[in-house]
């Protein structure tokens, strides 16, 4: 039987790539997605219809109230920002979000008896947030194996993978398509159309549109217009 | 202006003398409760309408989803164990519980400028929790400060308080007791009666109950009944 392991999977780019990755290291996947307050569900209701085509054993979606926490762009009133350049770190991060879809990927892993949890975070192409740095996930492990009943009575070891870290989204979709990722099956807009049309315009279109046109591969999912 | 600490507040004798000590040192305190699928809500209840009488700023309640995740008595369909010394950790332990919590303070914290959390945890009457011992709080606090903006941007330095980590339960109540807390607006039990009267038996009030025994004070709220 093959060992468990759990994905943070929001149906974009980086985490279906893990979810394959994960697959071809012979881990058996289970996939937690986290409803927190985004603008738009597109997103969620893509990964569950792909989640089992994409070979998940079992699909999670977890609610949480960020929205009543506010502080960021993608859960609060504050315009998305368009076509500009950040210096420091974007309006658009989360406070503490990758700590929080760990802490309850941890807690999953605890009850099916897995210790391997994986996460798309990227630390070339990471958008400036601070959660997806190596020293960070070090540390997030480091607590992880204190924190657990399993971890504390030595029953296994967790490891937090974090396979795309050191990629570049276009050594990223080199690594999808040489494992046989349909990336029509992703979405990674933050703020799509009613009809699920990418914008083009936003930090995660121009991150992945760069990655493809430096992969030399047209991106299949379609676009209101595509920036340079 | 005082400086804002987050209370992890269940309404419970450990974080209300928390929330007492916090005030003590000064902090205007923003209280925190989670509904995780507990089995009654009467502690919810409770602590949102205790926390102002008890001088929070704010009161947040946190929906999270950890029914779905299963896996502990007090989120599953498993008893409550009642009258039994367990050996190792107990099955009212929720997988990952308060590093789930600590992450959603932490991203409220955040958002508020505050840099100090104040949880209720315990080493000495902790009932084997793995996630209530010294060096899981501080491998927290170091994963803390790589997680966010402000921890990264020098802003601040995170700190997780754990003032009664040392304390016995009469030791506590005594604390409390010379800050003024009125036990009598606490909440314990696992498992109360639908009018809110503890059952006298569960781990929890066990716990409460040899904690006021040893500290010669009659405890306050009422009881189905209490066991020796």
């Amino acid at each position: 039987m093959s060992k468990k392991a759990i994905i943070l999977y929001s149906g974009g780019l980086d985490s279906t790539t893990c979810l394959a990755i994960a697959q071809s290291e012979g881990f058996a996947p289970y996939t937690m997605s986290f409803d927190y307050g985004q603008r738009h569900t597109v997103e969620l209701a893509k990964a569950a219809q792909y989640a089992p085509q994409l070979g998940a054993v079992e699909h999670q979606l977890v609610n949480i109230d960020l929205r009543r926490i506010g502080g960021s762009a993608l859960t609060s009133d504050l315009d998305v920002p368009k076509n500009i350049v950040d210096d420091g770190i974007p309006v658009t991060y989360v406070p503490a979000r990758n700590t929080i879809f760990l802490s309850f990927a941890l807690a999953w892993a605890e009850v099916l008896g897995a210790f391997d949890i994986f996460i798309g975070v990227n630390a070339l192409d990471y958008s400036g947030y601070p959660d997806c740095r190596p020293e960070y996930i070090a540390a997030y492990e480091t607590m992880a194996n204190l924190a657990t009943k399993a971890g504390v009575e030595g029953e296994g070891r967790y490891r937090i993978h974090t396979p795309l870290i050191d990629l570049t989204k276009a050594e990223i979709i080199r690594r999808g398509l040489d494992l046989g990722v349909d990336y029509a099956l992703t979405h990674s807009c933050y703020d799509p159309t009613p009809d699920g049309q990418a914008c083009g315009a936003c930090d995660s279109c121009r991150l992945r549109l760069k990655g493809f046109r430096e992969a030399g591969i047209e991106d299949p999912v379609p676009y209101v217009q595509k920036e340079q």
